[in-house]
């Protein structure tokens, strides 16, 4: 028996009644009109920039534990909420309230020989489970989506954000609730116990999908752990390889792009390879131009009989460093670098640098992966780049949504059929 | 370490070997062209036509097995191969090549104001790992639409029936040959070791996707162990709701057919609700043409005031009897209808027959299910009758796929990006 907010409940229970609530909620949730949810993400924009102070208050709490508990320094800034990242919030719900919404779209009609008229329409999930580590701000963005696309959510945030994600989720609840969604359609699970998780990914009955929002252990804990069905988002090794034909110019200014623009994110380049033909001219540029940008460089023995740099194991080859580091390596021909890829890669974003139609069209072909580019950089793997609006994450799975999931991806489909007394 | 085909193995490593080839071979699949694809079904379905009494022959060994090992009349009935049923496998196969081939379609492309332009293309899934029990005619049905969608194949099919698919497998398998497919793009786990199923269902480093084919027991056990990606198939506990302003006859016939066509599969109705103000006219005439028919009845409290049948327990309500026996229940509104089938149904296909057009939108948006008719019968849902060619199964789950799963259904999508030198 454990204490939440004052009441001993047992954890078991407590989100079993969770589930239950949020199942009893998207039965409403999902025949809810598209005004009531657009008031709702407004009002809930509203209120957060009206109660700035409350979060900056909550959040120091926050952040007085996490530096008592010598959180990181990155991971201390993920934690932070401030007043810029409280108005990208709520221009982030505004943003959500402007995209159309998915619910209801007619995807095809068909009309059978006896005329029987089946319609397959976008239809919401039903109920959302989001897991997620420290940033606050997900509460809010994964909160938008979820509405806008008719489910309801279930949020559990990590431990050392636990003050910050109880007044966020307060606030937009209620404004949820003043623009007329149903009670319940917004739940946080406040205790920070996880026992909670444990039950939480064996809730078939009550969650449709899950959506781990995090670094490769939350991920990969929760894929290895739940019976409720998972969708996988965010790890990126990804890979640009520079081929023979390539114009040294448009590669470099690629090339660092996809390294050095945000180091942090899913889309960065992780791994270079590069054609021995040309690694003797191309080698030291990029050498260069990376070192004066504080990129780290470790690299293969063929690598390593040009420019000067560490020697890359078998560890880096697998890594997404996620920081201002590349492995680089030298591949004697396209059909290396696409099985490198292949091995390595997981299926993210990867790029090739050429002026060879042949190799562009056998990358595009050969490569498995979310995203393949010829010619531009790794970072275009986004939602808002895509033209798709916002997005709840990049999966780099194959069932239900690859790539950029917005809110079509948090939908499902439903055939409605009309007759006029047809039998088989 | 046990033997297979007279190789001494430990299973795991046979099963990660398994995945290997087929991962491996799925790189060469997905490329190849529809002409190839087409040609390797002809020559699979003449080969069947041509090794007729090879199949006969081994699957009597199975039929010898079962009727020793007491398999019950409909067990054995679903594990026998007859000429007929080998005709009807052959066609089957004839009829997926004459389907389009999915892969390459394209599904929309967007050009981005800095002129990237971005498709996105609809690519196979990989490797597909089937999980079926006695029926061996889904060896030949799931190779076909696996091979026609771009994937290759693990089957795993029931002990029972592991003569008929060893030799099933071994002549499509050899035909895919000829036609110039990649070797193991169709294997079959020929161990009848239920740890082969374990370890099948963790290669997530190698199957994309898990579909079990097969009863309730199968499909959850599945379910609740793989951590590979499943797709839930194929059990329907379905609802006729007659409301008030029903034609009698339009619901006597759907009745009848959606009870007694074909009892034994899902999309068969298995409990009838019936509105109150129509129970006392309504419920006899059901009752004289369904047990007319040899249809067993069992009821609520208000159905035994009226008809003569034995009561409905707890357990009537969320069974699937694949049988000639139905659950009545009177409600008193349509909503009691719909929290009826909100809390038994499985999501699968659901039904009322009405000519009150408020409750026709009521049912078909409330109602959370694959396939939602008014005036028709639950027996539609089906790849066939849907007019979308052969199906793998009705998913009842709602990621990915929703109702009948056909050969889009086993693809999954691809991001190409042209750039000349974008960088973000």
């Amino acid at each position: 028996m454990r204490l939440i907010r004052g009441v001993k409940m047992d954890i078991k229970n407590y989100m079993l009644n969770m589930g239950t609530k949020a199942k009893k909620a998207s039965k409403k949730m999902s025949t809810i009109d598209t005004n009531t949810k657009n008031k709702a993400l407004e009002l809930m924009s509203k209120a957060l920039l009206e109660n700035k102070e409350k979060i900056i208050s909550a959040n120091k709490k926050d952040m007085d534990n996490g530096k008592k508990n010598n959180l990181s320094k990155a991971k201390l800034d993920r934690l932070l909420l401030d007043e810029k990242r409280i108005n990208s919030m709520a221009n982030g719900l505004k943003k959500i309230s402007n995209l159309p919404d998915p619910v209801g779209e007619g995807i095809k009609t068909i009309k059978r020989p006896n005329n029987l008229i089946i319609n397959k329409i976008r239809v919401p999930l039903g109920v959302l489970g989001i897991i997620y580590e420290s940033r606050p701000n997900v509460t809010v963005d994964a909160v938008g989506l979820c509405i806008k696309s008719g489910n309801t959510v279930i949020l559990r945030g990590g431990s050392e954000a636990i003050h910050s994600n109880k007044i966020l989720t307060d606030i937009i609840y209620k404004a949820s609730l003043k623009a007329g969604l149903p009670e319940n359609s917004i739940q946080l699970v406040e205790t920070t116990d996880r026992e909670a998780v444990k039950f939480m990914m064996q809730l078939n009955d009550y969650i449709d999908v899950l959506i781990p929002r995090g670094g490769k252990g939350l991920i990969q804990a929760v894929v290895n752990n739940s019976t409720v069905p998972v969708i996988e988002t965010g790890v990126g090794n990804c890979h640009i390889f520079i081929d023979d034909t390539a114009d040294f110019n448009m590669a470099e200014k690629i090339i660092i792009n996809a390294k050095t623009q945000r180091p942090a994110v899913c889309n960065t380049m992780e791994t270079l390879l590069v054609h021995k033909d040309i690694k003797d001219k191309f080698l030291p540029i990029i050498k260069r131009s990376l070192t004066d940008l504080g990129v780290e460089l470790v690299g293969c023995e063929k690598t390593k009989d040009i420019i000067d740099v560490d020697k890359a194991t078998e560890k880096d080859w697998a890594n997404e460093y996620l920081d201002l580091k590349l492995a680089i390596k030298v591949v004697d021909s396209i059909d290396e670098a696409i099985d490198h890829i292949y091995e390595y890669g997981t299926k993210h974003s990867e790029s090739i640098i050429t002026n060879n139609y042949e190799n562009s069209q056998k990358f595009h072909k050969e490569i498995d992966a979310a995203a393949v580019y010829v010619n531009a950089s790794t970072r275009f793997t986004d939602g808002e780049r895509y033209g798709l609006g916002a997005e709840i994450g990049i999966s780099t799975q194959k069932l239900h949504a690859r790539g950029p999931m917005g809110l079509k991806e948090l939908t499902t489909v439903k055939y409605t059929v009309f007759g006029d007394g047809q039998i088989s």
